[in-house]
């Protein structure tokens, strides 16, 4: 047995105060595990996001690559978390060991990735417009910008990723890339994950020398609320879904000083199957379409959750093996008993709608989630029926047949935002339904050819955002490396003496990044 | 006589079906101009989102280069604007004519360099990560990721810039350049002007083929509201009063898609008088100081409002000739009755706070604002007085003694967020007050040294925003090219075949743009 105090992590030291206490469950057996986790006080909330605050002058201001050195003792330590934490939160999680032990990889490997981002610098995005003492009507000042940290970043994790959108996850990793400390509420669901990797995280962060309070956690039902109004929170990262990220949404608007929310909510992830591709390979589609609807038993974000095509025999018979295909997948035991609940009501609502027929999967009962598939009619979309518009997060999907390319068009065209939207087509497919590319981006962060959007890829170019209500604010990703920039802002010099400007914007170049000088871009040290 | 018809401008026609009309008056008489505008009924706001959004996915797919064309065409038609454009706008807001002259060519510049951002290309931030197929355990997919324009925009331009910050200024400039069709609300207080520059606007796009629709402008009071409501609008640009920015705030994220609001709102704009600088150059600061306070009567986001020093025999004499320099100057017909109104009302705050006295200026009487010099108890900065932290929009100044270095800190740190913050100081002042650059860093957008903020260059490293209220999202920038990223988002590729990905993310690279391959920048083709 690990040994786990659930006591608040506040400005290096571990507080509580408190009297109400949290137990952790098995997320298989629903027994409780053998730890008690506190829930942190008004006063101790008000102490982690103080303890966030204190720590931002000092972090921000430390070197990028003493940042990065960071990161990469945070990745050292979570890989050296051994078999004993994986079985710890395969139990709270239910998610097998491989998974988790993927996950883990995935977690540190998202670090290291934001200390490369760190030790590159174009980060800093420095801009440079010198001085023109003699230009007409009026010289032009010395002009220098680079990006800083926004302040202490408030991060609120997710149930179905225990380790990469978690406590040490994407959000967490490009906030204190981004020069910014962190307040981090842990997840009902996996407390005791929770405070393993937060111990990392603060191993890495003495072994760094890092100040206090650049990492803080808290437990406790409701301490959210607290801290998204807190003064000194200047952002916040959110995963979960829509009804709590909007309420933090909310919230956050509704301050003395608003701030900017980073919500990953709620995703359809539409995939169109088009007509070349259902006669060249429809019988593989169903196969793969399914094993991705059901991977994990569907608690993914990006999860496949309506597929349309246009009405033909072959697409018929593409559902039909679709159909089997999900039936013959076995239920699994879900994250907890909350997603269990969700699950099964979103499954009931889906039978109970008069244009909705259920096509595959036995019934939705017991403990686990059993996968299922339903067949909507297209008029719901086209009527803008909410029903299809929100996820049902678990392992089912909806087709919807469509009439020709028009109707698909209406189809897509009345579709919320989304993280993801994918298209099956064979290379005249495209050709015939080029402008449907067009459209998919308006409506998606990612388009996907061929592919399943439930695999997604930690590096430079992925998106995991999307226009609303897939994110709160499309213009951001909350996976790979661009997420760095939700937590920075710009910052110009104006006539500053080279020895007092940032090492990013004196002329030497000393960081030897590339900056935008007098309009071009350029590595050069300034004459 | 100019030929304005007031109807507004909704998808390439003129439409005015309403009966409410409006005039506009003459700044220094009162009396109206003989024009009046028709303001949208709820059916023209409607109309003109739409035209937008019917406008947003052939302008957003046009090659940069052509968008760039566009913008430097309207640069051209603002440039031909003539004498008698001049005298109207001089009419409508009392600016003087070379001020309003200065400005036309600030706002065509301001055009033309976003259309060379265009095409310098680096605002497709294009990023590619190339498929690894035999990756283990998993290849990685072929990734691609460029910005694209986040739909429709919604600008409201300000008073006290009728062309930089208004029809034609920087945020629809922003947003053009983006790829983003514009609804353009005019002021009240310059709608001649308004539809001088959107006629401009609208030769322009006929002239270069732009899809009608991709600059619309309604007339009106209250149309506002309904305009930031519309489903097609997807981001707001605001210059004005916090009032009426945080307004627009609440109700954007009151909708039932939240959307972002770039506001620019108020600003105290602090300038620190240090020792040395105080010792070696006191008259000269106070005489350029005052020069700064009272420019074009004091109607400037960047006004320096507080001037903070600390207490001794040089300060004293100091803050008298300050009292002296802006007591000499005269008063100055202001942009309209409402800004005089409210320029009235906050020099009279002033006069009834028990902790303000007032030292030099006029009294505030009569058809003009009169230059004003008070002094404020440094307790009013350390209480949290709310006085000190709101402009007074007018050609006034606030003096702060404080008693050393630690109460200094104190009193800046008690600020709230700006434009800018200006240190006026030696080079031993500097190295001996290290710590307030870094604090004045987290609390503005811009820093200053040994200048004065109201002048703001139009160039890649300006920074026009700043930490509430400054701003509502200190990310972003209204001058400068960094205010394009304010209404871009990222959109993903995986696994596009080249011919039907974007010309910025192809193989070839044919628009030879810099992009981010494989973790390391590169102008290369892929091969």
């Amino acid at each position: 047995m690990l040994n786990l105090i659930g006591h608040n992590y506040i400005g290096g030291e571990r507080r509580a105060a408190g009297s109400i206490q949290h137990k952790s469950l098995d997320a298989t057996s629903g027994e409780a595990l053998p730890y008690l986790f506190t829930q942190a006080t008004p006063e101790e909330v008000d102490a982690a996001a103080n303890a966030a605050a204190a720590a931002y002058p000092r972090y921000r201001n430390l070197a990028a690559v003493r940042r990065a050195e960071f990161l990469d003792a945070i990745a050292d330590e979570i890989d050296a978390l051994g078999d004993d934490f994986v079985a710890l939160v395969t139990r709270e999680t239910a998610l097998p060991a491989a998974r988790i032990q993927g996950e883990r990889g995935r977690t540190s490997g998202q670090m290291r990735l934001f200390a490369k981002v760190l030790r590159r610098g174009d980060f800093y995005a420095a801009r440079i417009d010198r001085v023109l003492p003699e230009r007409q009507p009026l010289p032009r000042p010395d002009l220098r910008q680079y990006q800083i940290g926004v302040g202490p970043v408030a991060v609120f994790g997710a149930s179905n990723f225990p380790l990469a959108f978690s406590t040490a996850g994407g959000d967490t990793a490009s906030a204190l890339a981004a020069g910014c400390p962190v307040v981090f509420k842990a997840h009902s669901g996996h407390m005791a994950t929770a405070e393993c990797v937060a111990d990392a995280i603060i191993r890495a962060a003495n072994k760094t020398d890092m100040p206090p309070g650049v990492f803080n956690m808290i437990f406790g039902s409701g301490v959210g609320e607290a801290l998204v109004k807190h003064p000194a929170i200047q952002s916040v990262g959110f995963t979960g879904s829509l009804k709590g990220g909007r309420a933090l949404c909310d919230l956050a608007a509704a301050r003395p000083q608003p701030i900017p929310v980073f919500a990953e909510m709620s995703s359809v992830n539409p995939l169109v199957l088009l007509p070349g591709a259902l006669q060249a390979r429809g019988a593989s589609v169903a196969k793969e379409l399914a094993a991705s609807v059901v991977l994990g038993c569907g608690q993914f974000c990006t999860n496949p959750g309506l597929v349309l095509g246009i009405r033909s025999a072959a697409f018929s018979a593409f559902i039909e093996q679709l159909g089997d295909a999900i039936a013959t997948h076995p239920a699994q035991t879900m994250l907890n008993a909350g997603t269990l609940k969700s699950y099964t009501a979103g499954v009931a609502q889906l039978h109970e709608h008069a244009l909705v027929s259920h096509l595959a999967g036995a019934e939705q009962t017991g403990k686990q989630g059993v996968p299922q598939l339903f067949k909507a009619d297209v008029r719901m979309l086209l009527d803008g029926d909410h029903l299809l518009q929100e996820e049902v997060f678990g392992p089912t999907t909806i087709v919807v047949e469509v009439a020709d390319k028009a109707e698909l068009t209406r189809a897509l065209q009345s579709m919320h935002g989304q993280l993801t939207a994918t298209l099956i087509a064979e290379r005249d497919d495209l050709l015939a339904y080029r402008d449907l590319l067009s459209l998919l981006e308006e409506k998606a962060g990612r388009v996907l050819l061929n592919g399943y959007p439930t695999g997604v890829e930690v590096c430079d170019s992925m998106v995991h955002g999307g226009p609303y209500p897939a994110t709160s604010d499309a213009r951001g990703t909350s996976v790979g490396t661009l997420a760095i920039h939700r937590f920075l802002r710009p910052v110009c010099y104006q006539n500053y003496p080279d020895e007092v400007l940032p090492e990013a914007l004196q002329d030497a170049n000393p960081l030897g990044i590339q900056r935008l000088v007098d309009g071009a871009y350029s590595r050069d040290p300034l004459n």
